[in-house]
């Protein structure tokens, strides 16, 4: 596996996690992954794969530490790939100086603006360059059989990516998914910054706005809580993805409200079972 | 709740985490514990109580964060408790120079030599303080039945409270647990510091010299990692306790070696059903 360090293997829950780093032509630098296999798979009996992306300020070893995902991925053998948040081997001006852009805030879209046109294409990087690579090395995997899903920015790359590439992916998850980031303080500081004042690109960029050119069914399921402050400060608005959903026909949304709940990994990993069983179905697994 | 400080409350599988504060006499200083209130539990229905107790280094975090014991508890209406690992107020010399001796590495034992004497007296505080306070400021748990269980040097405090106190606690469960501390760097170094050189005394406080004066069943069950380096290193030595209990005849103890399985939290996590099982059942629960 020359293209890819194994800085770690542990075993959990009957499967193995392994903590990767690979050389990203599409960032330009290392970039660190995690991935769950679950026990029992094979390249002749292959594992289906959800992919899921992380929140502000998160690397790879958070969800792998606090989301418990794997806990409900392992008997039903569907694999769990972690990527990172962003480039990380850079220091552009500015980069690491906020907690909501740069390192650990790429929002998952491929920037247009200097320097962060650079290397912040992870966009790219999502849905070619670490898939293709983690196909090629893991034959026990199934390129036919992808799912996503995400927390919080995570959440909004997750319902991007999935809007943006019709077909790509099975069912699409989130927890406290940004839903308009045209439209939230959040949004509005990363979209300028990557992709310029011109708020018909932002469109192209925002699941509130994605979702109205949506054909068919949406395999979607998002959880959010009602003690999120975020969601009180109004940064993740899924009640405007829903309308825009409703306002166009489409039928499948799942948006869930779950009293008393926060932002944090302790919500993740309460309604993760629900989430992975979601994916499950969608990709021929229950 | 005049005597506790509530720092969060935070939603998690229908129950509720609390990060508690309070001013322990009994080691001189504030002290910070995590409680786990299931759903449904009342005063006319209290819940039974487990009491974990946390390895080297950690805090009450650690596990509240990454050990997803609540998980399993919650549905049987277990409460779980999760002490500090040692006092934190004071400042002795050398008490925070060592990842294996003062601050987060009590041993649970009540120090004899000064300057430890003064407070670390974490055995008494894990018996008599912190419940007595537990169960008068919170009605909706039930005094009568309380079990105990921990990971590492935690193990090594679950086993030896429990065999200490016949009846005070209805099971026992560990993880990876220091068992015969006489006999390892770890507990060679901390019975010195807390007890001083005569090792007849540090017999009272070694679960495999405990368990030889135990009368009955045991309702005991450990887990190893045959991937841990600590055991491998030949801290953990669970086969000294294994040789003693059946030595001494007494039947019930469970020892598990799980393969590949390390000496973290993503071990704990995957035992963890057993565990709360063992004591659901033990507890009335299952």
């Amino acid at each position: 596996m020359a293209s890819i360090t194994t800085n770690a293997s542990i075993a959990s829950f009957g499967g193995r996690f392994l903590k990767l780093t690979h050389q990203s032509s599409v960032t330009g630098g290392p970039m660190n992954f995690t991935l769950f296999l679950p026990a029992g798979i094979s390249e002749s009996e292959p594992a289906p794969l959800l992919i899921y992306l992380s929140g502000l300020t998160c690397t790879p070893d958070n969800v792998t530490e606090k989301g418990f995902l794997h806990a409900h991925a392992a008997p039903l053998k569907l694999a769990l790939l972690y990527p990172d948040t962003s480039p990380r081997g850079t220091n552009h001006p500015g980069e690491h100086d906020s907690w909501d852009f740069g390192s650990a805030a790429s929002f998952y879209i491929d920037a247009t603006q200097e320097p962060w046109a650079q290397n912040y294409k992870m966009e790219t990087y999502i849905t070619k360059e670490l898939p293709e690579l983690v196909f090629s090395q893991f034959k026990q995997l199934d390129p036919q059989r992808v799912s996503i899903a995400g927390h919080s920015m995570g959440g909004h790359g997750a319902l991007t990516l999935f809007l943006k590439n019709p077909g790509k992916y099975k069912s699409v998850s989130a927890f406290s998914p940004v839903s308009n980031p045209s439209a939230c303080p959040w949004g509005e500081k990363a979209f300028t910054g990557y992709l310029g004042a011109d708020k018909e690109e932002w469109k192209k960029h925002d699941a509130t706005e994605l979702v109205k050119h949506w054909k068919g069914y949406l395999n979607a399921l998002l959880d959010v809580g009602t003690a999120d402050n975020f969601y009180k400060q109004r940064q993740l608005l899924p009640e405007n993805f829903a309308e825009a959903t409703k306002a166009a026909g489409i039928e499948g949304l799942q948006l869930r409200y779950q009293d008393g709940y926060d932002h944090s990994y302790f919500f993740i990993s309460t309604f993760g079972e629900d989430h992975i069983k979601h994916h499950a179905k969608h990709l021929g697994l229950l």
